[in-house]
Parts: C-alpha cells; structure tokens; sequence
C-alpha cells in the first residue's frame, strides 16, 4: 500500500522501548493522514479507490484476526485435548486420537461404556500388557508423572530460551501496553509461536492452569502482526491499539465461547481508549473468531467450549440465600488468594528463588502430578472437571456425581426430582473436598512461573468445587426436610426443586468474580455459557457480593496486583484520585530543587542544547521565550531534540557549535559571517497542556487519563513554573496510598 | 438524609435553565463531598452508618428505578392492549378484559377458533346486535375511527395543556441532557404522568409509532424524580447524569426485554459519560426493571415482549445475500426517512403548520385510522403484526400466514418442510404489500408529531414486511426450483430449509438500524429476542450492511437529526473533527472586535464589576494579573459574581459602590477610612483551562468532549488572548460542515 505521509527526519516521532506514548499526538498524526488521503480521494480515481481501501482496511483486520484467533484456539484446544490424554495412554487404533475420539470409532463399545474401548490402551496395558493390579497402577501413575515432567520441562525450557515474554497470562502487560506503554517484542510473532506450543505443554503437563488468559496474549499477538500488513496501523500506535482492544475481545469470545462477554470483557477490563467505533469493530472480531472455532469443531459437539450447559429448572427466591454465601466465598478467596500469590511472587522476585524458573515448574509440576493421580477429580483436565460439575444430572449420566439412588424411577417423563444421594455421590464428595483444597494450594504457587498459565480456568474449578459441594448439601435438606418452612412452600416432596449445577456455576463466577474484579463482563460471559436470561439473577447477586467482600479485604483486583508487582506505569482509570493534593504538590522541580531545565526561543546555541542534553535526562524541555520572563512557547521532546540537531550537524551546512537555534516560525535577519542558524520550529509542540499550580491532582490525574498524556506544564499567573510528567502522577498516587512511589520502573 | 457540605451562599455553584453544566466542576464537587464523608466516618458511629449508607444509596436507587420503570412498563403494555381492543369491541365478561384475556375465560370457545367467543362483542354486536353485512361493517369502521380519534385527541390535548415535554420519543432530548445541558421540567413528575397517560392513548389511538422509544423517556422521568431522595444526586448534576444513563439502560430493558442490549444502548446511543462503575449499576437496574416487567406478565407469556421469538432452522451461508440485500433496503429506507422526516419537520416549524398541532394529529389519526382499518395487518396492533410476521409458522398456527397447501402432511414429527404457499398465503402477501407502503408513508408524517411517539416499532414493522416478503418469495423459490445450483447443495425437497420468520427479524434489525445508526446494541437486542448465538451473523451482516449504506447518504442518524433540527447544544463524540483549524480561529473576541472583558485580581471596584456585569452577557470572566500583563490568574463565572457581589451589598457591613473588590487569597493591609474590602477568592476558579492559540482545533474539540468543559481560555506566549465557549465551538463545527452555524441556540 502506498503511503501519502512522509516524514521528514527518520526516526522523529516514533518511541523507545519502555516509553509511554503520547496519546494526543498520535491522534492527531492519524487525522493528518486520513485528512490528506481524503483531500486526495477527489484528485483521481486510484487515489479514490486507496481511499476506499483505507477505509475498509479496519474491517479486513478484524476479519483477519478474527479467522487467524480462531483458528489458533482450535489448534490448541485439539492439542491440548490430545496430550493431556496422552498422560495416561494412546490409542491404537490411530496415536492421533484423543481418548474420546479413540472410542467413538471403536465398534466394541456401548452407550454406558463409553469410555472404555480396546482401542484405548493405558500405559500399563502397553508396557506389562496389563490394566489390573497394583503394579499396573503404579505404572500409570509413573507414566503420568513423566510425561506432566516432560511436558512443563518442555513448557519453561522454550520459553526460557525463545521468548521469555511469552509467560504468564499476558493480561497485566497487555493492560499496560493498552494505555500506551510500548514493550517492544511482548506482541511479536516469536511470543505468539512460543506461546501457543508451550500453553499446550503447559495445559497438558496437568499443571493447575488454564489456556483462557493466555488465549487473549495469543490473539493480541496476532492483532499485532496482522497490523504490520497495514500502514494506517502499523505507523500509529494509537490505532494500533484500538486493533488490540479487538483482539483481546477475540481472544475472550474464543476463550468462553461468548462474543458478547469478550467484548465487554476487553471493554471493561483491558482497554483503555476504546472509541465506539472499536466496540464495533471488536464485536465483528469476536463474532468471525467464535464462529471460525465452532467451524473446527474442537470438542465435537458444535459448542465453542467444554462447559456449556442448559439448564431446566427453575430457581427459587430463597435460594438466592446460598448464592450469596457462595459470593462471600469467592470474595474471600480471591482476596486470599491475591494476597497470598502477590507475597509468593514477590518472593521469587527478591530471592535466590527466581533464579531457577525451570527448578521450580519441575517441583511444581510433580507435586501437583503426584498428588493429582489417585484423585479422579484431580487427574482429568480442570475444564473436563468444570463440565463435570456445572452438568445437571440426566437420566443418562453415569457418572459418580450423578450416583443417586432411585435414578431411573422418575415420575415424570424428563423430570429428575430431587432424590436421597447414593454411595457415588458420598464419594464424589470427599474426592472433591480433597481436590479443592489442592487447588486452593496449589494454584498461589502455580501462577506466575515461567510458564504461561491463566488463571480463570482453577478460579472457575475453585468456585464450582464450592458451588457443587453445597448444592448437592442443599438438595439433601430439601429433599429430607421439604417440611421446613423455607422449603415447604415451593419445594415439596418428589419436585425438580434445586439443580446442584447452578450452584456450581454461580460458585464458579463468584471464584472469578473474586480475583479478577470483573462485574458486567463476568455475567454476561456466564451468561453466555447458559444461554437462559433466568439465571442471570443468582449469577448477578454472587458477583456483586463477591466483589463487594472482595474490594472490602483489598481494592486491587489480581491483574492490577501483578502490574504494581512489577511497577508497570499504569494509569488505573477506574479509581478515583481521593486526596487533596494540589498540582504544585506534584510538579519537579520541587521547591528546593535547581530550577526547570528549559530552552529559550531564539538565544541558545547548538551547544549549549547539546550540553543540556547531555547533563539532564528529562524526555522532554519547555521551551520558554526567555528566561527572566519564564513565558511558555512550546515543548520540544528530548528524543526528536537530538535527532534533528545531529541531523542538521551531519547534513545541514555549516550549522556549528555557535549556530544559534531558533524555535520561532521566523528567524530574524541575521548579520553576515554569522554561522548559519539553525531553525527547529518543526519539531517543537506549539500546544503543550498546562494548567496551573492551584489545579487539583485529581483534575489532573483526569486528564492525564482522559487525555493519555505523557507530560503536562504548570504555570502560575501566566509564568511557567514546573512539568508533571505521567510517571511524576504514578509515584504520586503510589506515595498517597503509602506504597514505595520507587517501584514505578519505567517512565 | 444529613449534608456535611454546606453552600456558604445559596445559589452559587447551582445553573440556570438552558445551560450547560461543567462537568470538571460537579465532579470535583463530588469528590469533596465524598471525601468530607469518609473523614468524619472514622469519628462516630452515626457517621461511619451515614458512610455506608452513602456508598449503598446508589444501588438502593438503581433497584428502585429498576421497580418504579418495570411496573410502568407492565402498566403501559396492559392499559395500551386493553385499549387497542377498545376500538373493536368490549368484553361483556368483564370490560377490564382485553380480547384475547375475554376469550381465555370462555367456556365456548375451541383452540381453532380462538378469538372468537361469545363474551366478546364487535361494537356492531352491541349496537345493532349483528356481526354480519355492510351495515355492521360500516359501524364496526365508523366506532373503530371514532376511537382512535378520541384517544388522539386526548393525548394531543393532554400533552399541550399540561406538559409540552412530554412529547416525540425524548431521545434527542435525553442525549442532550446527558451531554450536559440542563432543561428544567423536561424529566420531572408531570412530564412523567402525562407522558405515561398520553402514551397509552397514542399507542392505542393505531397511530404508526411505538412506545418503545417514550419508555426510555418515562425511565429516565423515574430516575430523575426518584434522584431527589439522595442528597447525593439531588445536587451534583454530574451524578446524576449517571443514574440517567443507567435509566435509559432500564428504559430499553423493558422496551425490549433485553437487559444487556439496554445497557450497550445506553452506553452506545445515548450516554455521554459513562464510567464503567454506571456500567455495572445499569446493568443492575436493566435487570431489576426487566424481573419487574416479567413478574408483572402482562402478555400472558411469562416473556417480557411480545415478539420473543424461537427458531429451529440453521441458516445457509447463501442466505447472507438476501440478508445483505435487506441490509441495503434497511440503509435506503433509513436515509430516506430522516430525510423527509426532517424535511417535513423543519416545515412544521417553519410555517403555519406547527401552531395547529391538535388539527394535525386528528387530520393524521383520522387518515390512518381509515386507511387501517380494511386491511387486517394494518388494524392490528403494529408490535402484534411484528409478532406475527417474527413467527415461523408452526403446526397449530392459524394466520393466514401460515396457510400453506398440505400443512399438516409433514414427513417427520415436528419438522415443518418447505411447502407451496395457499391462498391465505397469497392474500397476505398482497395485504402486506399495502401495509409497507402506508407505514413508509404515514410514519413520515407521525414521528415529530405533538403526541409521545417512539421509532423502533414503525421502523421494525416496516423491515420485518419487507422481509417477510422477501423471505416467503424465497421460499418459493427455493421449493419451486430446488434444483437449481443455488439451492441444490442444502435444500433438497421436502426439507425445511427457508424461515421467512428469520428474514422479517433482518429485516427489522437492518430498518432500525438505518434509521438509528445502533451498531452493537442493536444486534445485542435482536439477539436477545431470539435468543440463539446461531443468528447473529445474519443480523449483523444486516446492520453492517445497513449502516454502510444509509451513512453513505447522511452521516446523521434520526436522533442527531432531530437535536440539530431543535439546535440542542449538543457535541457529538462519535465524529471526528477533521478539519485544520486552530484556536485561534474559533475563540472570541475575532481579530476586529474590542478587547476580551476581564476583571483584574485587585484594582476593580464593585461599581467597576456591576458596570461589566450589566453592559455584557458573558457567562464568565477570565481574572488577570493586570490589564497590561494579561497573565491569567483565574475564572470567574458570572452567575457566581452577581450573587456573590449582591448579597455582600445585603449583608457584608459597609460594602459600597467603591469598594475595592479583591480575587487575591489575602488583601493588603487597607489604610484607615478607605470602605471595607469584597474578597471573592472563594468564587474564583483557579484552575481554569487554557489552550495556547495554535492548538489544533481537533484538540481542543477533543478537550471540550472528554473533559466535558463550559469554556477554555486561551493564551500565547502565556498572555491571555481569548476564551473559546462550547457554543463556540459547535457554532464552528457547524460552520465547518456548511451549516448554520446560527442554529445552535442555546449556549
């Protein structure tokens, strides 16, 4: 494609690593393009037609991405599906087939039986060609272990070596790359292909983690290199943001299945500047990615994720009881749990710990491999598991859970009443008691390695433990106390009256609810995953509780957590600034400090501004039209400064150490044999924001976040007084809230 | 409820009529309040209570606006049935029973025939005591017009004598209010009980318009009347432009039945600040007022509208071409409509024509009512006909619809295949043929008119004729030609491969579309009342396809229309500003008029100040240094200084006309027998916002958006030049877009 916009000096305003942009300046760089390219549309016809393109080019992208996400999250999904098999045997009848698979093209099988077939050979039966006994058990729980070592050594070996961004579930520092700071690499196409290899190493080693978070990296990844095909994107990094705000909501639409959800979820939770015009684009996204995965076809049952459900009963008022004390229990969790993984990530960041990532995924790995083998619940996969549990019983499901007695006498046709639990579902319960205190352990320890591990998959398995556990509790009472008075009015004896499945699930988005701090998005991903209006209610009441108790033990939600843990400069644009400080507060130079660095107009000479340059590190210098006035003109970057000073001594003749440099549209005539000036009007920012001393920081923390600025000038009475620069906001803010304002790293 | 903060004169910081609000300054005023709140919480009890309480006051208000518009809502639908009923009969059951209620008490009554009972009566049957020949046709004819005009007429008058804001849909009106302008009365309890009253009536009079659009209206009434119960929102208006947004969300929750499209409406169509904390409180109160809505019942369904739809049929990629092609038709009928809708408008107010509104609206009813009633699609209620058309035909359908040749031969159990159409069918084609063109032409005349009137459901009818006709003349075709290489790959004989029900719903959803310009919350609702994720991407190729084509012939949708008809001072945050000016060009005073009026920090008298306050009608006055330096030290407003400088005059001892008013923190020490001083620092605003002169316009719209400012100053070289209002800058977009730039009336 062709570029109408040519910038004059290579390299003026673009950014360094580790640098925020500037928001307004990119803006408008956008609107100067599409205002040439549409005063061009009128001159010819190609000119019209690159117009036209232009135009349609967003869409393109999304589309792109959309097909590409898609696609990428079928692949894992089958991978990952067939390695975490591969865990405990292979299937002969073609080693590409996961256990499922194996048994459906197996004619010796039955409908009760289905996941027993001979084609599916455990690692006992193919090694001492036996399944029974407890030689062959210790064969398999040996294999299972192996292969999970195999798997994480494998996971943490490539993303040591390749692509050390690639751990983690990426959502921090997607955040922050999302308000404008750039990390060169993070979203490159080396991060995208380690990610996705390693996710389906790291899912399948049976580590507890999920592929949901890492999902959104994977399809950010491909939103950024799709957008190198596009000039409008590729030069702009503002606009390129708004394609990562739709590839996260690609990302979470594959990720749960639900388009709606992921773009709310990108809205609510990751973006920052997010035009309506991108809410759009973003939906197109999402909607091209789920229908792409459903066309894969990953889990063979034309649904986007393993853990849909229908449900088919009604809940009552009185449940909504239960359902809050499910929200309390994830409120307390999450905030348990952020806690607790913030002080353990904090260790392994100051400690000898650190140093050895791949020791500690090993360790890790075959802890959680060992202890999860004898546990039925524990050895599936945790999205297998959260399928398990948000499943309402039918007449046909044969598993434990769903061991009650008297099962096949209904009195209705499709009805299930409530029935007394049988010997299956004791079980069942004790192993998942078990399992949910390994996952609650496990989990603080897990997320965070050098691995990439998302963390909705263990909140949601958490959360539906919990909500499983007491509704299988409450059926029981109802069922032998229908004659009490909170259940005898709507629950009498032989109905339909409680669904333990729901419970899990409101468990489940209370557990999600509790860690990551999502409101909106969170209901309507869950509501997506149902599918009836009816259950918005109990989902609504446990999230609001839970983050209601959550944000009562601690206002961060995990991202946020993990981005002061690693002093991301993020601007937090949903809590509000509280305190009473002013903007002469905050400004530098502070009152005992050397006076403001600043240039003057049209008396400073080549060398004097290279001696500033080099004695001072500021990004940026006002620059004043003298300095007893102190009355501002401009601002000149640090980064365009140098460039067009070495430019001009490398290319420009004559300009010398004494040429003057003049930032005014006119330089004066100068008098003969004076060294040739040197004119910088082009570089310098002619609308630099101000506002005065007396500004309120939290009028100003507004607009540094409304307005994405990277620095703002404080006057006092029309005289230029100090600079607010965004990192200057962020230890600001960090001092009120009496953290170290040292821990915002970067600027 | 206790107020901590108290206002030292009454009437500072409050606005008048027809102004706009500056948002920097509510909020802030806000924060304090929050803050003075939270301080005092640590020091008793009482306080600590008062806090919390506070800090719940939001959510408890959000449930009661939730309850208040749910009940409304369930009061307009079953009064507006009843008496869509009235104009063909009564119930000698029980005259409070609506047609379909008389019949479901009937004992003589079969399913076949089941609008036809004894208990209920044709006007003819009370009359003349006879259902049959002309004579009772003609009297049936003549009550049914009679009705209507009665109905109009008592709408029309209601709404002239009693509350003149109650009519048209109330969207322009609602956009403009939460963009910050203030009209008194337009959302108070008058206009909420006449608009509620008058609704029903022109619902009922058969009118082409739809009570979807006056129930955000009525929502929002609720909202701001149920504000004043909360000091919290009763006095800061930013505040309480939130609880409207999340108003509007519970309008369009139960205009639709859809909770989560209500919220993506509010946030997309008609919200201007929006934080994500309104997000998840509107959410809540859609919800609430939807639950509302549903336990009221008032279809008898246990659905919250009446065209709730279920399909069965998967769609064909193919389809996507008479999907898009009812796209184009939706994008062209919208287009068309705001045209001359606005055309006719625009004369209404421009000649002779508007001072007769009762006139028009009975000259209109009387017009529809006699052209409705021969044609049965055009006499039953519009969202009946949309129900109607949305329905795909089922084994016990006894529409004309649905009178398909061999209907009840189906091949498989529940499975309707495609069949050649009946006669019934046939007739119903040529009626709804007459239907479209009446509504395309009336609808044009109604929207505008002084009676409530909403768009959707004209809109809707209008799209889901035009698909239902395309649909069914697909599914001819497809039947009649199965073998043609279009068809032949998926729809084989004898299966069911066309629901003309789908095509009336894109239809629908690309009519609205084009006519409002909703994007996701659009496509969210529709997706709502179908319910299945299945059918998105046919309703979103619609909207998309709408969209293109009608912005392709006006950029505005018919709500943006209709504030610029009215000149609302309303700035649009969708469009980009895209032209090159600068500040300088926009802000007063121009290059030839005389100097800026401000007043200087200590040299002006009160008799200097009441001089400049009476000669002029500025808003506000910038405060300098000195008139020679021009160096900025604040703002003030004018409303604040006349009342600040007349009640110094009532109370302040000795305050005369020669008293030296100071805007400094501290005044110098006076000498003896000089009058006493006025000291206004505490009116002074002393962060007000500058621009230098060369600032691109497209930032300074920008600013004015986000920052959501009343004026901003502006300075070069820090000497204050001038001052840009908002009026000034929508009078400049204007300009730039060859408008009037005198139409914007307010400031």
């Amino acid at each position: 494609m062709m570029d109408f916009l040519e910038e004059p000096i290579p390299g003026v305003g673009t950014y360094d690593d580790f640098n925020t942009i500037d928001w307004v300046r990119e803006k408008s760089r956008d609107r100067d393009r599409h205002r040439e390219i549409t005063n061009k549309s009128k001159e010819s016809t190609w000119a019209l037609i690159h117009s036209v393109s232009d135009a349609f080019s967003g869409w393109l992208l999304m589309l792109l991405i959309g097909l590409l996400s898609g696609s990428l999250a079928g692949l894992i999904d089958i991978s990952a599906h067939w390695m975490t098999d591969l865990k405990e045997g292979i299937c002969t009848g073609g080693i590409w087939f996961n256990h499922e698979h194996c048994c459906w093209n197996s004619q010796h099988v039955t409908f009760e039986d289905r996941d027993k077939c001979p084609e599916w050979n455990s690692w006992s039966q193919l090694i001492i060609s036996t399944n029974e006994g407890a030689f062959a058990y210790i064969v398999n729980y040996f294999m299972y272990v192996l292969w999970a070592l195999l798997f994480a050594f494998l996971a943490v070996s490539l993303v040591k070596v390749f692509a050390p961004y690639a751990c983690g579930s990426g959502i921090p520092e997607i955040k922050t790359i999302l308000s404008g700071f750039i990390i060169r690499g993070y979203l490159g196409k080396w991060t995208l292909i380690i990610k996705t290899v390693t996710l389906v190493l790291a899912v399948s080693s049976g580590l507890s983690l999920g592929k949901e978070g890492p999902l959104v990296h994977v399809a950010c990844c491909c939103g950024n290199i799709l957008c190198h095909c596009f000039n409008k994107y590729r030069k702009n990094e503002a606009k390129r943001r708004e394609v990562l705000s739709a590839a996260a909501a690609a990302g979470v639409s594959v990720a749960f299945g639900a388009p709606i959800g992921g773009v709310l979820f990108s809205l609510e939770e990751v973006s920052y500047y997010f035009p309506l015009k991108t809410l759009w684009r973003s939906f197109f996204a999402a909607l091209v990615a789920a229908f792409t995965l459903r066309s894969i076809n990953p889990f063979g049952n034309s649904r986007l994720v393993l853990f849909y459900v229908e449900f088919h009963t009604p809940w009552h008022l009185f449940e909504l009881v239960p359902f809050i004390l499910l929200g309390i229990f994830g409120g307390l969790w999450g905030a348990l749990f952020i806690r607790t993984n913030i002080a353990w990530c904090r260790k392994r960041k100051t400690t000898q710990l650190g140093k050895y990532p791949v020791i500690e995924v090993l360790v890790v790995t075959a802890i959680t491999a060992i202890l999860a083998f004898p546990n039925e619940y524990t050895r599936m996969s945790t999205s297998e598991l959260i399928s398990e549990l948000f499943n309402d019983c039918g007449l046909l499901d044969s598993s434990k859970l769903c061991d009650y007695e008297n099962r096949f006498n209904t009195s209705k046709a499709g009805e299930l009443p409530d029935r007394p639990a049988g010997v299956g579902v004791y079980s069942a319960m004790w192993q998942l008691a078990l399992t949910l205190i390994l996952k609650i352990v496990i989990t603080i320890f897990t997320f965070g390695m050098k691995i990439p591990s998302g963390l909705f998959i263990p909140s949601m398995a958490v959360g539906a433990i919990a909500g499983r556990l007491l509704g299988v509790g409450m059926e029981q009472l109802a069922y032998y106390h229908h004659d009490w008075a909170i259940f005898n009015s709507w629950c009498s004896q032989g109905a339909d009256c409680i669904t333990p499945g729901l419970y899990a699930m409101v468990g489940a988005a209370a557990c999600l609810g509790g860690v990551t701090r999502m409101t909106v998005s969170l209901v309507v991903i869950m509501f997506e995953l149902t599918g009836g209006l009816e259950y918005i209610v109990p989902l609504m009441a446990a999230a609001m509780t839970s983050k209601w108790v959550a944000d009562a033990l601690g206002r961060e939600g995990i991202y946020d957590a993990h981005i002061r843990l690693n002093g991301y400069p993020f601007l937090e644009a949903k809590e509000e600034f509280a305190h009473k400080t002013l903007a002469m507060d905050v400004m530098k130079p502070r009152r005992n400090d050397p006076l403001l660095t600043v240039l003057t107009q049209d008396s400073m000479t080549v060398e004097d501004v290279e001696t500033i340059i080099s004695e001072t590190t500021y990004s940026g210098f006002p620059v004043v039209v003298s300095r007893e006035s102190q009355r501002l003109v401009g601002f000149v970057l640090r980064r365009d400064l140098i460039i067009s000073v070495e430019n001009a001594r490398k290319k420009q003749d004559g300009v010398v150490s004494t040429s003057v440099i003049y930032f005014t549209e006119h330089s004066p005539p100068m008098p003969p044999y004076t060294p040739p000036t040197l004119k910088l009007w082009n570089i310098l920012d002619l609308s630099p924001f101000t506002v005065t001393d007396l500004t309120p920081m939290e009028i100003v923390v507004d607009i540094f976040r409304k307005l994405g600025l990277r620095q703002c000038l404080v006057t006092h009475n029309g005289r230029l007084l100090g600079i607010i620069t965004k990192k200057d906001v962020l230890k600001h803010i960090a001092q009120m809230a009496n953290q170290d304002p040292d821990s915002i790293l970067f600027n």
